[in-house]
Order: C-alpha cells, then structure tokens, then sequence
C-alpha cells in the first residue's frame, strides 16, 4: 500500500521513522505491506531525520496527482494548500489522514462530504488532544449515548504556562519568554495564548459529540493573555487554579450547543487541576456513560505521530477489507447558540461604599437578574469594601444583565472583575 | 434490523429501554431503524423495566436460532449457555455484542475465530471497565504505536471497598456488608474480592494491546481477602494508599507479557490513589504516545448499557454498510510469563534482632540477590526492630528469592510482610 506524507516537519519526520521502523507490525495490523513514497515539503535540501532524501519533494500537488497513493498523510499545518492538497487526494481515491484542527474546524464539513462522495476515509484523531484516543470513541464507544457536556483542556501550551505561573508565581511575559525558549510556544504565540487553537479543537469535539456541524466561527474564544499574576493569586486564595477550557454543551433546552474557550477558576480539588504543564485531559459527561475523562501527551512530535499512526492502520485495514469507516452525520442539526446562553458559575469582586444595606442592595440586584448567590466574602479596604460574590449556575445573559445593573449602582464604585467558575458539582 | 437480548437482567433492562426511547437516535446514527424482536430471560413472569411483556421468552436457544436476526447481544453472564448461544447466534449470521469479561477471557480465541470465519463482528467493550471506551482506542487508537504497559484499577467492587477501609478506617468485614447492602457487591463476593473479576479484564486488555492471545488461566492472581485495615494503616503511614491493581506489560526482553493481579502501594500523589468508590481508571502507556489515562465508571446498569449500545450502532453501521471491523490478529505471539517475571517495586518489613552490623547484613542479603534497596527505616520495638526496606524495580523471582535467604538469616525473627509497590517514576 503506498502512503504519501505531505510536511516533513517534527510530525512528519517522526511518522516517517516510525512508520518505517515498525513495518513488519504495521503489515501484520493492517493486512498489507504500508510503503512510504514520497514525502511533499518546502525545503528539499535540509536534512530531515528519518526521511530518506530520495523520498522528498517540493511539488506536493504532483505528489498527490500521481494517482496510485492509497493513503495521503496531511502534517503540514495550515488551510492552503493542505485544504486543496487534501481535496485532490481524494478526489484521487486515496484515503486521508490529516492532524490539521485549523483545517477540520474551518472547512470539516467540506472535506468529510468529498471523501463521502469518493468513498474513501478522512481520519483526524490527531488534531485534538494529541495522543489521547478522543475522537474514535466519541465517534464510536459513545455513538448509543447521549452527550451532554465535553470540557477540557486541550492546548499545551497555555497550560504550561498557567501551571508556571501557578507553581512558581512567574508573570505571563517571563512564562511565555521560557515556554518560547523551550519550544512549547511559537515565535508567534497567537494561535495558543488568544485561544484560537483550543477553539479549533472545541469545534471538532462539539461536531462529533453532538452530531451536528460547528466550525471554529461558532466558538465563543477568549484566550489567556488578560491573566494576570494577581488574578492567579487571587484564584489560589479561594482554593482555585486558573485553567484555560475548551467547553461544548447542551443549552438549556438541548435545541442547540454552545461551545466555548475562556479562562476559568477550577477548584484545587478537580482532576483537572492536576493536568499540569503540556499535558491534555478532557472530560466526557454522557447520559448513560456518566462522567469520562482521558488524559494524556496533548502535543509533541511523537505523540502526534502516534495518532496519526493509528489513523494509518485504520485506514489500511478498511482499504485491504475493501472498506471503509462509517462517517458520523450531522443529522441532529442543532444549533450553535451565543455564549449568552452558556451556563456555568461566577466570580464577581465588587468595590462598594461601605455602608449600611450595601449587600442588601448588592444581593437584590443579582435576584432581580435570575442569578443566585452561593456565597459573599466581604473584605474590608481603604474607604470601602471589595465583595467577592460567587454565584450558583447562571446564563452569561443573566449574568452580564446584572453585572451592568450593578455598575449602574451608586454604592458600587468598580467592577474590579469577573470570573468563570467551573464547579464539580453544578452544571 | 433485528436486535435480540440474551438476558434481561439490570443491564439488560437498560440497554432495552435505552433502545427504544432513542430509536430514532439509533437510526440516524447507524443508518437503519433497530427493532429489538426478543428478550430471552429465565423467567418470564417477572415484570422487567423497559421490556414489553410479549417481547421476552424463556427460549434463548430457540431465539437465536430464527435466523433473521441481525444482531444478538449477550448480557446474561456466565459461561454456559452463554458460550453455545453467542456460537449459534454466530453460525446463523448475527454480529454479536456481549458485556460477558469471564467467556471472553476465557474462550475468547474460539469466539473471534467463530466471527472470523462467519463474517460478522464480535464486540466486548462493556465487558471491561463499564462505559470507559478502552477496547476500542487499544483496538483502534492505538494500533500505530507499541504498547508497553496497562496498569488499572478494573474492579468497582474492590475498589469501593479499599476505599471506605481507608477513608473511613472500617474493616475488611464491615465494608464487604455496607458493599453487599448497596449492591456493589454480590451474596457470593468471590468473583470480586478473590480478583479473578480483575483478572479475566487484564486478560481482555492484555489480548488487544499486545497483540497476543492471554487467557484467564494466563493471568497471576491474589485478591483483597488478605489485606487488613492495618496494612491499610500501614500503607498510610508511608504516604500510600492500597489499590488492587490489574498490570500487563512487556517483560524485559520483550518475548512475553506477564499479566497479574494484586493489591498493591501506590502513592497518595499518584493519579490512580485519587479514583475513588466505584469508579474505574485505567494507565496505558505506549512507546509515542507515552502514558495515558481512562477514567470513568467502571459498572452499573447505565455505563455498561452505554458500552453496550455503542457496539450496537457500530455493528449496526457494519451491516447497513455491508461491511465488518478489522479483527486484531494475536500475530505477536507472546508468551504468557510467569509471576517471577514480573517487575516492581517492593516495601518489605523485617522483624530483627537489635545488634550491631544487622542492617550491613540484611543489605548485603538484598544486594547479593540483585535486589537494590532504595529507603530503609528502622523502628525500634520490644526486644528487637522492625525494619522497613522500600526496594527499586526488582523481579518476583529475585525478590522472593531475597526473602528466602533473609528467612535463613539467624538475626531475622520474621519478615512481617511483604507488599508490592507501583513507583510512578519507576517501571
């Protein structure tokens, strides 16, 4: 069978070694002898470890054209041209396995029709959560179930640099300068720090959770760039980590999905509080299933290269049998629904005269906008009071409705700030 | 497509209500409608939530034996009839689902030669860890990469029970009723508590992630029935807590797995300390995708319906697609080890004389034995002192080995226990 890989980067180059190293277990798992032949990037004089020289090329596009591939492996990153790349070799009748978030988040949709049309199979394992078996048993173990809530984190890098600045009290720049230093980041950071990656992947696990069609464009995205040491601190104090989740879930009436990326408070006390550094763990809430989580190397040449790898023999296997995997449909059609319909909890500091009926009136003010309190710590500061108020489940609606009616307050001198508050035992 | 049920039990009655309150869920998702046609039962008369009444029959030979069926699924447990009835559904042309850990732990070979040979598909994933989706990523996910290790807590039952012994400092007795009173456990614990539940689990993990064919019989295996709440007492002491510990992995030359059972140490710190009552979590590491985590419940009616149904759609989607799932092939061929092949860490308590030169000589006992000793603490007690030898990664055999000659040693009273240990940072 002959597999062609376009990118000969560090997941490519290590899909490459592996693959060759392995071929006698990678025959025996998948019917058939897997031949790499030929392997599409940019630069063809640079050594690439793992890669045979004679294998490179730089016309990726003749490459997928020559019309007897089986299988195109897609690890060059990016829409164009792997959007078009990817398209050809379908057309083609290769079957494909790409680890591109940006790509199935974008234009999944696209691409899951045209190897419907061509009959061959798209694998993605890769392009979420790394390593982490997710999307096969979402797709599969979870398909007589009903998903009720998929919620992670499933961005490296910002998790280390949270768990830094947790650990060792460091500020953003000198964690981000250190996460760049050690490879963790990239020269340009956007893509992690503004949470755009974590959002590709929320879109492609909503879209397989809930059976219906999200893109990147339907994800609310709120990176971790306003996090600041104070607000960890602050986090600490209350006996929370500050994380950055990726969330999909129900709204209210489970006539739509909202999915969602924003920094949040988790108590010490959740699993996830644990996942320190680059690792990745997302939790699955089913009907049936209850609670899952997998947890796992969420990046990283290797553990990349292992899923794809597994894509691989799946989709040698189905082309020995003749066959090919059942793609899931979006035949729920539901909805992606504002972030003003997401629920969850809150943390609200309010700077407030220090009077007599001041909590009253603070109180009052969040009844009137449907959400309820849990809790109210009032300390005292010059010439005021800092109420910290954490709130039981709330719509961002409601919640947003009465934050405005509270600065509209003449007791209230600052919103000094709002937070997300993810608890174990309120969804 | 006709669906039958062997067995209409708690989870039976889960997957038939399940069934037909998502019918059209089950449709969209596996491309046909499912009709379940039988539900075969030992006793008719009694009332079954979620079964009609006119579905059930005490027939189950003549039930699988119509000849139109499409899919059976096995939930009655046991080893016959279950055995000749899931053979018949088989050679009639069903796929068939089954929750049964004991007969595919057992007769799992013949079963999926069965399936082989008539063109159909055979899934278990509910007979290991409830609703945790593990056969499939091992199956599937996991097919690129060289799986080293599966280490899990497999047994909801045991679990629950170590747990209130530690929590609640109850003992071994008491919390095996409260266990029974709740349902976790049955009338006749055995299967539990004596680990063969466990083992018949770490059969089924070891088959798929080694590639090999590892039967029960394979399968080293002490259950709970020894562990005291003192040795829980102990374990604490040293910043451990008592987990039974189902572990497959590679022997140091890699030509056999060795596959066993046993309460074991674990660290407060580690992942596996924190899963608590009934809940199931299971460690895979593999060569590229390094260690990862499944964690989720590991019994019940619901979880494993959830299980269940998932193999249901994906068998349904195979039928509808004309089609089957690649059987994984035992083509490794792995020898089942022995227990003396097995390596880990070991803390070993040594009741001594209190002289000089006696920590030199029981040293020196381990060392010569190729045991290499990582703390030692001495306590000393009435007319002599306890030594606690905490060892690095060692053999069973060399292990036992060392305690035999520290058995002849004229300074040792008696070695007051012997515990194994799993060290995250060691294996």
């Amino acid at each position: 069978m002959k597999v062609a890989l376009l990118g000969g980067g560090v997941v490519g180059s290590q899909v490459a070694s592996l693959l060759q190293a392995g071929t006698a277990d990678f025959a025996a798992r998948s019917g058939e002898h897997l031949e790499l032949v030929g392997v599409a990037v940019r630069d063809t004089s640079k050594v690439r470890p793992g890669i045979p020289a004679e294998l490179l090329t730089s016309d990726a596009a003749g490459l997928v054209a020559r019309g007897d591939l089986d299988i195109v492996v897609e690890v060059m990153g990016g829409i164009e041209p792997a959007r078009e790349l990817i398209l050809a070799a379908i057309k083609n009748g290769a079957s494909v396995v790409t680890a591109n978030k940006a790509l199935m988040a974008t234009h999944g949709a696209e691409l899951t029709a045209a190897a419907d049309e061509a009959g061959v199979d798209l694998f993605y394992e890769a392009s979420v959560a790394g390593a982490i078996p997710l999307l096969r048993p979402l797709r599969e173990s979870l398909a007589g179930d009903k998903v009720q809530r998929v919620l992670g984190i499933v961005n490296g890098t910002t998790n280390y640099m949270l768990t830094k600045m947790d650990e060792q009290g460091a500020s953003y720049d000198d964690v981000l300068a250190e996460a760049q230093r050690l490879g963790y980041a990239e020269a340009d950071p956007t893509a992690d720090v503004g949470g755009a990656d974590s959002a590709a992947k929320a879109a492609i696990l909503a879209t397989l959770a809930f059976h219906t069609n999200v893109t990147i464009d339907d994800v609310y995205c709120e990176g971790i760039t306003e996090v600041s040491q104070a607000d960890i601190e602050a986090a600490r104090e209350m006996g929370f980590v500050i994380k950055l989740l990726a969330i999909a879930e129900l709204n209210s009436d489970e006539t739509g999905v909202v999915v969602r990326v924003h920094p949040a408070m988790v108590a010490r006390t959740h699993p996830l509080a644990s996942v320190r550094d680059a690792f990745n763990a997302v939790f699955v809430q089913a009907e049936s299933a209850g609670e899952m989580m997998f947890y796992g190397r969420g990046a990283g040449g290797a553990p990349t290269a292992s899923a794809v790898l597994g894509d691989l023999v799946a989709a040698a296997r189905n082309r020995f049998n003749r066959t090919r995997s059942h793609r899931p449909t979006p035949y729920a059609a539901l909805q992606a629904r504002p972030i003003g319909e997401a629920r969850t909890c809150y943390a609200v500091a309010i700077d407030v005269e220090d009077r007599p009926g001041v909590l009253a009136t603070i109180a009052t003010m969040f009844a009137e906008n449907g959400v309820s309190i849990k809790t109210v710590r009032q300390d005292g500061q010059e010439a005021g009071a800092l109420l910290n108020v954490r709130t039981h489940v709330a719509t961002e609606a409601d919640l947003s409705k009465t934050v405005d009616a509270l600065r509209g307050l003449e007791v209230v001198k600052q919103i000094a700030g709002v937070t997300r508050v993810e608890e174990a035992d309120e969804s």
